[in-house]
């Protein structure tokens, strides 16, 4: 299969410097500022943007390790298949983040509960719609009593990158 | 900034064999049954995947023709800014769709509800937790008295490839 190629479409700045001690979901970096800084050539896609309360932010997680295909996440002490897991290491690591949208001056959008590391590549946004995106579940397998634990758990050095 | 090269995980199989008539949201698809069959190398990566009732797919958009940064949407007859949209065409085409996930048998994946076209390409699965990917929003800007609308609504070929 051929490979695909992305650009960022800007950077996401936060508070959180590393991995090691990063919020690991929105969650734990609930009431937390950041900022985005989108690319002049994109600049003009943002209209209309600010009429959404929350918003998607799909990004490369750069500070990750090559991944292995079976794992114990930040919230268990079992391994488990790379796919049943949010871990950052992934054949293709995109992170995915719902967050708050406060403003948009520009360039920049001011939002809020990102969990996610300074410097990060940020590669889309989209409004996030209850209608599209907020499903009941049946099940959630190995997080089923420990999904909440989410906002109270930082992450370490596990799966970072060695520089 | 530097390119992000990606490589296909599987590929996506549904009915919907052009983006003309495909659903665009999964709400669309609702009950259509689909498959996706992952590549040899990651299978291991599926191991307790199946615990989940709703499963996160991540993929490219690659029968979409090239971005304009403000575009009308399926859903209103307005143009808007794209990150504004969940159109195909963006800086880096990315489809995010949450499906229900019905079986694993070996490499393949049995789902319902894909509004996806046949032979899409997989990026990335994440297991679809509540807790981290359903929130309570406060306004849905342009989408507030149409996002129901689009489970009836089809794509047409606007945002489609010539080939």
């Amino acid at each position: 299969m051929n490979p695909i190629e992305y650009h960022p479409i800007g950077i996401i700045h936060t508070s959180f410097k590393t991995p090691d001690g990063a919020p690991i979901q929105p969650m734990g970096a609930r009431g937390s500022s950041a900022e985005i800084i989108i690319a002049p050539d994109f600049v003009e896609g943002l209209s209309d943007l600010a009429g959404f309360s929350h918003i998607i932010l799909l990004y490369h997680f750069h500070l990750s390790k090559k991944f292995t295909l079976k794992i114990k996440p930040f919230l268990d002490n079992t391994a488990h298949g790379l796919f049943a897991t949010r871990a950052p290491s992934r054949p293709n690591p995109i992170g995915l983040s719902v967050v708050r949208l406060v403003e948009i001056d520009g360039p920049k959008l001011k939002i809020k509960d990102a969990d996610v590391v300074d410097g990060t590549p940020l590669l889309d946004i989209k409004p996030y719609v209850p209608a599209f995106d907020a499903h009941e579940v049946d099940r959630i397998g190995w997080l089923a009593d420990k999904s909440t634990n989410a906002g109270k758990t930082v992450a370490d050095k596990r799966f970072m990158k060695k520089d």
